[in-house]
Parts: structure tokens; C-alpha cells; sequence
């Protein structure tokens, strides 16, 4: 199967359109600061949020409007994620009303999301000053609704791909901002997802929950999310396919296409984790179960000893077989082996449990690379996993030190 | 019941001497690098042990000696965990047989610890070409002992503590070395508490395990343990009281004493975690069970997001109820109220789970101290706990990223 990368971002399906401009809730008037994406058509929709017990009222209000399965359009601000606020509900639900008034979609079919800051009231009047601005610019700025949802992001994030079902050209988009530390994360983790396929809802659910499993829940350990984690797909349909109704080859076709650009846009986020210098990937193969596989990787990529490590430079294995250890997963700590691999090379630093002689050498030079492999292999069994995280360094420790002032 | 401080670290109670010197394991000269613990008679002995997969060879090996409840020394090195070396048992059975030769003592009665980096090869010689020294040097050197065993820690950390049992003057006394950054912690934990209060084994080991859970496990969350975190009580009986063999008044008096010093540690652990500048305490009440209670401190203790606001003096209450919100702990969200307590005042922030308007300037004030108390109250039961941490700072990416060389 064909899959090929191509320019629009969430714009690229077949329908969409989308802005993003400053309106008043980020002080610094060159950062945008207020998004929306809309949809031609009324389209399939589902969502995956984050599991805190505290939520963002943006996530309580979209659960609420995706509940039949439809939606046509998400608003997201950033700069404040209108989080433990009393008035949260009613704020979220201002925000899709706007949108009701601006753009004629009715209020129940708009997603909403906020990014930012805990606990501080978020005022609509910014907002609502430029909502007509916002909608009248609706069009194919994929990138300008991608710098909107930015907070700590130093890029933005797009993603799109084009395959065929039934021999009918078919288009999956995205966009998607950062995940603070990757792990232990607060700066909310949105994934704005768009597909011209037709599908319905309770397959899109699927695919999606399936999809984000391997994925963006491979970015952090599970409990360890923010209030306001989102990521949301609208299928429109208007590329024409046969409608996939249930399982088969046109369903297969479209979760792979949407592994990919999820996979992709979980790399961009860990690479821009905040302070991050490199990606880190966690190949675990040979475990004994889908589970222990994952429980493996995301212990060794959330290791704050392992990320510095990284950012050092340093081959200090005896760190990632310390998180093995400690993960919880049913290894046999001697039948583990370590490599590091980059561009420059892989060099083998553990074997059976214990250190090998390797060259500090070649592993300074794998490590000093910008994206950086830990392989492991566990030797009991035939399942595999991979985690994508970043390095831990000084600038994590500023950016955070004083995030609201 | 009058507990009072007093000197002598680990050799504060009758019968105990101690000594430490460099022999070699360490490059740097001025650092000690091996020291000795020693009961003039065979003592009860207990201990706690990481639960880490992958555990240390020496963990392995005083396990096996401590298993009939007795022991007499404890010899320890810094510099080198041998931990995943092929050899490791024998070496560490090494160690405790050197003492035997020098000290006269049975290497079964002898239990053994190392710290320092994983995977490099414990060479015996610089200790067999010491071991005399050490032997020779024991007497009142707690200090000596306490300076031995540290790796990155950059104060030796000693408690002792008078108090009596049926009108018996009775010590507990103790050393411990660092803890990394008290969480994901590879530095490795070591504990050695020493008491002339006659006990029996059984009972010396039921009151160090449920101690800890109160105080060292507060330090790290359950899984997070470094592969050689271990915490040893010798207890030789030449105080003179009424040995004890269940509970009672005598058995509460010694755990009070025993809990005493333990948090003393804690603290001193907490403080001089990798790069602190603060000591972080957070104090949970109103939790429905003792288990809610403790996982939600140690939850916001170990948030990378909340330590980093500490350490830039940010009243960035949002990340201790995200930090509650993904605990896992069974808590209602809009019942929880937040306050900064130090030296400087204290400054509630959260009431209910929704923000208050607070003096910015004080919540400042408040959390530029060096020790500082997050205070939550879950007001929804009677249960209550502390965890004990410290901020994130620069210094610890910079202690991380190269530690090995």
C-alpha cells in the first residue's frame, strides 16, 4: 500500500479549511493565540482524552457535543487551558456558541479545546472580538492554525498523507502542539486530525483508539497525562470511498494511513519536547506480551537518569536496565541486551544482563546524533513496541521553572 | 516520651565503631571510598532491600547472610554498584570474607552494600589492600563512615537519638548516603541504622518494614527504586533492657525512637537530593484511606512540573491538582483546597479545586525559602501523610548528563 506525504496539513483532506490568528490571550501580539477548523460537511467524529481525574471543562463540553458521533468544526485557544475554573463549562460552551453565530454550524457540533495554564479565568471577550476575523480567514492556513494552539512549541506541527481506498484518492491530515517534558507533560498534548474518507462514527472511534494505544500513549505513561490532553479526528467523507461500515481491507487501508501520520506527529512531538535536543525512540522487541513490550519502553523513555544520560552523551546502560527493572513488566533481567543506534552507527553495550567492552568512543559519537534509538531486546518471546521521548537538559528545567510569569 | 538528639551518628549506641578511608575505587584521593560498621557482639539485624528487578549483587548476598535474623558489620564501597557484572556475587562474597580474615568476624554475619555506577567490574584488590586500615582505624568515626559512603550527596548525613525503655538509657543511631533525585533515583539509597535496645529479630524486622513505609518509601514511589537501595538495623541488646519479643509499651517506645530518626533522614535525603536547593515536604490530610493518602503526596512530590515550579519560586498550583488528578488515588477533584506553607508565611491557592485570588508577592516570599511544605487538603476522610523531595534545578541535568565520566 501507497502512502505519500503531501503539503496542507489538517487542510489537505478534500473539505477542510482552517485560520489562526492573535486575539488578545497571549500577551505577545506575534504569537497566535486562537484556532478553528471547519469542515464543509457534517462529519463522523470521535475523541481520546486524558485520563487525569481533573479536567479541563473544554474536554467535559466536547466529550458532551461528539456524544452522537458528529461534528463539523473545533475552536481552540491557548495561552489559558480554562482548567479548575468555576465557570469552565459555561466558558467552553461560549466558545462554541461563537462559532454557531460566526460560521452558521450549530454549537453542538463544535469540538472545543483550550491549552495553557491551570486556574485562571479565561475571559471571552478577546475572543469574541475576533471570532468574524477568525472565520472570514477560514481557508487552506493549515500552518496558521498550527501556530495557534502553540504554548511551549518552537515549531509547529503538520502532518498529511494520500493513499487510495476503492481506487478513490483519500487524504488524512493534522495538526497537532506540544507535549511539555513528552512525559510527565501539562502543557496539554491537542491532535487535531482531519480525513476526507468516509467512515462511520463507531469505526472512526475504533481506529482511533486503537491507533492512539501505539501511539501518542507512547509519548507518556499512563496517569501521567495532563487536564486537558485531546486528540480529536473529523471524517467527512468527501472523498468518496464506499462508506466503511466494519472491518476489511478499505478499514485496514485507513488505520494505516493514519498510523503514519500519528507515528509522524509523535516524533515531532517528542523532538520538540520542552528544552528537548534530540528524539529519543525506545524499540523493545522480544517480550512476552504486547504489555510487558510497552510497560518496558515507556519506563525506560520517561527515566529522568536516561534522558540526561542522553543529553550527555553518555552510554550509561546500566540506567536503562535500572528502568527495566523497576517498570513492572515480567522480564528475565538476564536474557536482556542493549544497543544504542544512530546515524553514526549502533554500538552493543549489554548482553545477557551484564556490560560489554564497547568502544566509549563510537558510543560518544552515536550519541552526540539529533535522534537517538535505545534497542533492547528482552530474549522471551516475539512482541515488540516503540516509545518516543527526548532528552532532559538545563533548558527544561528554565522553561518550567517559571512558566506563568 | 522524650526522644533527644544527641552525637555519634551510627556509633552513638553502646558497642558500635566504625571507620571509613579511601582505598581506591574512587579517583579522586580525598574521597573516602570504603567504610565499616561494626557490633562488639552479634546483633539482631533487619533489613529492607530494593524491589528493582535487576537488584545489586550485594543485595543478593546480605539477603542470604541476614536470613537467620543475626549480622555483626556491614562493609561498604562507593564508586562502583557491582550490579549486571557476571562475577558480582563472588565479589561481593569477597568483601564479607575480607572482614572475616581482618576482623575476626563470620562472613555470613557480615552484610554488604554498594554504590556507584552499574555495570563497570568491582575489582577486589584496593579493598583487600585496605582492609587492615579499616579494620584498624574502627572506633568513634561515624563521620568517617558517613563520608565513605557518599557518591554525588554533597553532605554526609548522620542522626542519634537517646531515649529510654524501662528506665534504660537506650540509642538508635544512623548514616545514610544520597538518593539521586529522590525519585527515578539510581545514586542509590543506603540506610545503616544501628541500635543497642535488645530486640529479637522478628521483631526488629516488623518494625523496620512498617517504618518505612512511612518514611523511606516516601521518598520514591513504589517501582521508581534504584537497583541497590537497601536499609539495614543492627540491633546488639547491650543497653540492657528486657529483650523484646511482641508488642507493647517497650516496642512502641523503640519504633517512635525508630521513626524518629528515620524522618530526620528523610529530610536530610530530600535536601541534598542531585542539584537541590529546596527541601519540598508534602503534607496530605483528609484522604479516604491511608493508601490514597500516600499515593497522592508521592504523586505531586515526584511531578517534574512541580518540582521545577518550586525551584523558580512559582505558585503554580495547577501542576499539584494535575499531579493529583493522575495519582490514581480515589479523591473528589472539586473538594480539594492547596496551600504553601515555609518559614515566610503561607498562602492558600486553591480552595474546592477552583482557583483564589492570592498575593502573588507573598506566595513569592513563601516559596523563596529553602524548605517548603505543599499542604493538601482532600476533605473527604481522616487519613494523612507526608512525602519528602526536592526541586529540579539546572544542576541536576548537569550531575546526569555525565556521570560517568
Amino acid at each position: 500500500m501507497n502512502i505519500n506525504e503531501i503539503e496542507g496539513g489538517v487542510c489537505a483532506p478534500v473539505g477542510f479549511r482552517a485560520n489562526g490568528v492573535h486575539c488578545g490571550i497571549r500577551k505577545n501580539k506575534i504569537k497566535k493565540d486562537f484556532a478553528l477548523i471547519v469542515s464543509d460537511v457534517r462529519a463522523s467524529a470521535a475523541g481520546v482524552y486524558t485520563t487525569n481525574l481533573v479536567k479541563g471543562a473544554p474536554v467535559l463540553v466536547t466529550k458532551r457535543h461528539l456524544s452522537d458521533g458528529y461534528a463539523q468544526a473545533i475552536i481552540v485557544n491557548s495561552g489559558n487551558a480554562n482548567t479548575c475554573n468555576a465557570d469552565g463549562v459555561e466558558i467552553a460552551e461560549g466558545m462554541c456558541a461563537m462559532v454557531e453565530r460566526a460560521c452558521g454550524i450549530s454549537a453542538y457540533d463544535v469540538a472545543v479545546a483550550s491549552t495553557g495554564v491551570i486556574g485562571q479565568k479565561l475571559d471571552l471577550s478577546p475572543m469574541l472580538a475576533h471570532i468574524d476575523e477568525l472565520c472570514a480567514g477560514l481557508g487552506d492556513n493549515s500552518r496558521a492554525a498550527a501556530e495557534a494552539i502553540m504554548t511551549t512549541d518552537t515549531v509547529s506541527k503538520e502532518v498529511a498523507v494520500e493513499f487510495t481506498i476503492d481506487g478513490k484518492k483519500c487524504r488524512i491530515g493534522g495538526i497537532a502542539k506540544g507535549v511539555g517534558m513528552v512525559c510527565p507533560n501539562m502543557a496539554t498534548n491537542l491532535i487535531f486530525l482531519s480525513t476526507d474518507v468516509a467512515i462511520a462514527p463507531d469505526m472512526l472511534r475504533k481506529a482511533l483508539s486503537d491507533d492512539v494505544k501505539g501511539s501518542f500513549n507512547m509519548l507518556s505513561v499512563d496517569g501521567d497525562q495532563s487536564t486537558n490532553d485531546t486528540c480529536l479526528i473529523l471524517a467527512n467523507g468527501l472523498a468518496g470511498n464506499k462508506l466503511i461500515q466494519g472491518r476489511g481491507g478499505a478499514y485496514n487501508r485507513f488505520i494505516k494511513a493514519l498510523g503514519y501520520c500519528t507515528v509522524k506527529l509523535c516524533k515531532m512531538l517528542a523532538k520538540d519536547g520542552e528544552g528537548a535536543t534530540k528524539l529519543i525512540e525506545c524499540a523493545v522487541s522480544g517480550a512476552k506480551s504486547l504489555k510487558a513490550a510497552r510497560t518496558v519502553c515507556k519506563s525506560v523513555i520517561k527515566s529522568s537518569l536516561v534522558k540526561a544520560a542522553m543529553f550527555g552523551a553518555d552510554a550509561n546502560w546500566g540506567r536503562v536496565l535500572c528502568a527495566i527493572g523497576y517498570s513492572g513488566a515480567d522480564v528475565d533481567v538476564h536474557a536482556i541486551d542493549v544497543k544504542f543506534v544512530s546515524r553514526a552507527g549502533q554500538v552493543k553495550v549489554c548482553e545477557d544482563g551484564h556490560g560489554l567492552d564497547f568502544s566509549e568512543e563510537l558510543a560518544k559519537k552515536v550519541l552526540s546524533e539529533d535522534e537517538i534509538t535505545i534497542g533492547i531486546d528482552l530474549k522471551s518471546g516475539n512482541f515488540r513496541a516503540t516509545a518516543w521521548g527526548c532528552d532532559l537538559t538545563y533548558d527544561y528545567v528554565k522553561i518550567n521553572g517559571d512558566y506563568r510569569t
